[in-house]
């Protein structure tokens, strides 16, 4: 089991205060062993503004972690369009429905006009799922290629294409893992995947990355990228390009990671921030690929666009635009990227926008930097294969003020 | 692909007016070809309350066919609940929430001592995919036994256990298929089922059934089914219990539908009006179980008990007691039983609470009695392996008037 480790452990929760343990307990006794709370001391937040997260006592806590509430936590304007649309109606797909459509179009015009279609769903692994699915029967084809730590989600088929859950023991047969780029030649690597799939009599139907490569410690540039997209093609494969993590502008280069890098996927997913909170999240494809699945199977998600989820995400983008989020992603990201290196105790720093993972010495001085800057209420995760890089990953709203505050808050811990 | 068939056909677009053309094809643009409309002339609605929805114009239309807004359309104090956290807090589970632990313990509140543990995802199918996985892991066996129209979702993994989707032949080969109760002797042909997985080197990981068996025409007697559920643990294998249809006092008899049949399971999955149309889903399981997967792998569900997620599951669970919503599912549930045969036109009615199946001459009657009611403003829908069944299956608020409306309409369009 890989992944962040700044996890509480169960075996101390007698050094918490009362009131923490007994809710500690009673969540351990109700959810079972596969939950986990964040921080030597977990810590519960009562309210949410903008990047900031408060307890009940008012303490105030600064947001450097969460990508999910990407305009900022409990945005106005997005609360205000679930509380109109949630006390009017929520319905689903198979009724007529403008917004639905109004708000398809408006996300499909943010795409190359060769991905038209758009299917709602509530999660990026039901977005990673359908996606295979579709691949697998436009293709005809069962393999799948997927980098290192590649993590995409948590169904059965998505679990077995992640190493990053359960390691490469842990995936299915027609499934090859290639390094990530910069480890190795990303190109020959998907060759090398292509031919070892084609031994075993197993053609590919898709090659699927993050196109930030989140979970193999994000790198930014992927020489090679477009020959091996090319190889999967010509094998008869797609390109998905799973945008869960970069997507909606997180790395300020514009909406999506994918057009960084000048691709044009076959098929694109997406979730987490795009109902700021909200479950929904989105495939968007070629046509001609979900004409092929939709002649031999039904699909219907019941929650998928439902309308209080569409006003969620048609608020959130429009919030996404009026704000210049993209731009500010850019403008604050540069500046930490420039920063951080100054800082003693950071080896380097690397990523694009607010995606960006500063390493430490250690997977100790990760640990104990995470809980020390919690305890200077500033939020931070770690991650990266030895577990040595500070993830930096905040709502989109966190301006050049919060930047400094981090930055002052990670000089002070790592002094 | 079977399934209900009162869908919209496209090739008929030019018969409609012209507004509703026009978003009917932007919208067939955008979402493309997997996506299905009801009715020959698909409605929209732009409000609802109760058990009644509203068209733009204000034509009052009576739902008696969605079950996911279970305690009524746009209720006040869910809708309530969902803006007020909206608008404070939306996070995840790795943070400590009191609210999260406080539902947790409310809802195992309603099972057997021995299923102590809640997992919370997005919908039905990731509840289902997530019970596959953990009864997987926790029997190292792979085989499934399921009946033979069974629908439990859409995942990759439950799609291959759902012959409702897509036939036999899209079916895992670790699948066992047998009669729906009724249609054969069903312990025996459990039995059989184990038999064939033993033949192929195959354990029993579960039988996972519907518990009304809905897409199977809707069973309410069960003959043999406890002594079917001790085959399968006798083999080693679990008995999952999907309550996503009768689940949260649809039948009237109780919360779920197994306990009508005095049994046990070993995992509960439940969904649809579990938020009363929010994305929220939920597996419960014997913590043993839970124990077993959480060693071996890492789950997060990024969205699953999220704030408002809870939010909105705890308001619905309080208006169903307070509102005494199972009593009035069986109350009025028994009427409709009692009064359907009267009718003209209505072979015969089955099912239990709010759950209803009244069969009809043919699937030609069927599919124009529910456009034919849709046309006088009824709701309902038409399923059963011929197509032959309207689908009986309002929101639990559906009162002795709305019953009585929707029995003189059914008489007025069989007539």
């Amino acid at each position: 089991m890989s992944g962040p480790t700044a996890y509480f452990d169960p075996a101390k929760a007698s050094a918490l205060d009362p009131q923490t343990r007994d809710l500690v307990e009673r969540r351990a006794r109700s959810l079972g062993s596969a939950y986990r709370l964040f921080y030597d001391e977990p810590v519960q937040f009562v309210r949410g503004s903008g990047t900031k997260l408060y307890t009940a006592d008012g303490t105030e806590y600064l947001d450097a972690y969460n990508n999910v509430p990407s305009v900022g936590h409990a945005h106005p304007r997005v609360a205000a369009a679930i509380a109109e649309q949630a006390a009017r109606l929520t319905t689903h797909t198979r009724y007529l429905d403008r917004a639905l459509v109004d708000y398809a179009e408006d996300l499909l015009g943010e795409f190359p006009s060769s991905l038209s279609n758009v299917m709602f769903t509530c999660t990026g692994s039901e977005a990673n799922d359908l996606a295979l699915r579709i691949a697998k029967a436009a293709t005809g084809a069962p393999g799948v290629i997927v980098t290192a730590n590649a993590y995409h989600g948590v169904t059965t088929e998505i679990a077995a294409i992640s190493p990053s859950l359960g390691g490469r023991a842990s995936l299915a047969d027609w499934v090859r893992v290639v390094p990530a780029p910069g480890d190795g030649d990303f190109a020959a690597d998907v060759r090398g995947a292509i031919q070892s799939l084609a031994t075993a009599g197993i053609q590919p139907a898709a090659l699927i990355v993050d196109t930030i490569f989140a979970s193999d410690g994000v790198r930014v540039d992927v020489p090679g990228f477009a020959d091996a997209v090319a190889s999967v093609r010509g094998a008869g494969g797609l390109f998905i390009a799973d945008e869960v993590q970069p997507g909606f502008g997180r790395l300020g280069t514009g909406m999506w990671g994918f057009a960084r890098h000048g691709l044009q996927p076959d098929i694109v997913t997406m979730g987490k921030p795009m109902g700021n909170g909200h479950p929904i999240a989105a495939m968007v494809a070629r046509p001609e690929l979900v004409d092929t699945f939709g002649r031999h199977v039904r699909y219907f998600n019941t929650f998928g666009g439902s309308s209080v989820s569409i006003a969620a995400a048609q608020a959130t983008l429009d919030v996404l635009r009026d704000e210049q989020l993209i731009e500010n992603a850019r403008n604050v990201g540069d500046y930490l990227l420039e920063q951080l290196p100054a800082i003693d105790g950071i080896v380097e720093a690397h990523g694009v926008g607010l995606f960006i993972g500063a390493r430490v010495a250690s997977e100790d001085v990760a640990l104990r930097t995470v809980n020390d800057l919690k305890r200077r209420h500033i939020l931070l995760g770690e991650s990266g294969l030895n577990n040595d890089v500070l993830k930096i990953r905040p709502p989109l709203v966190f301006d050049r003020a919060d930047a400094d505050r981090l930055l002052e808050g990670l000089a002070a811990v790592l002094a």
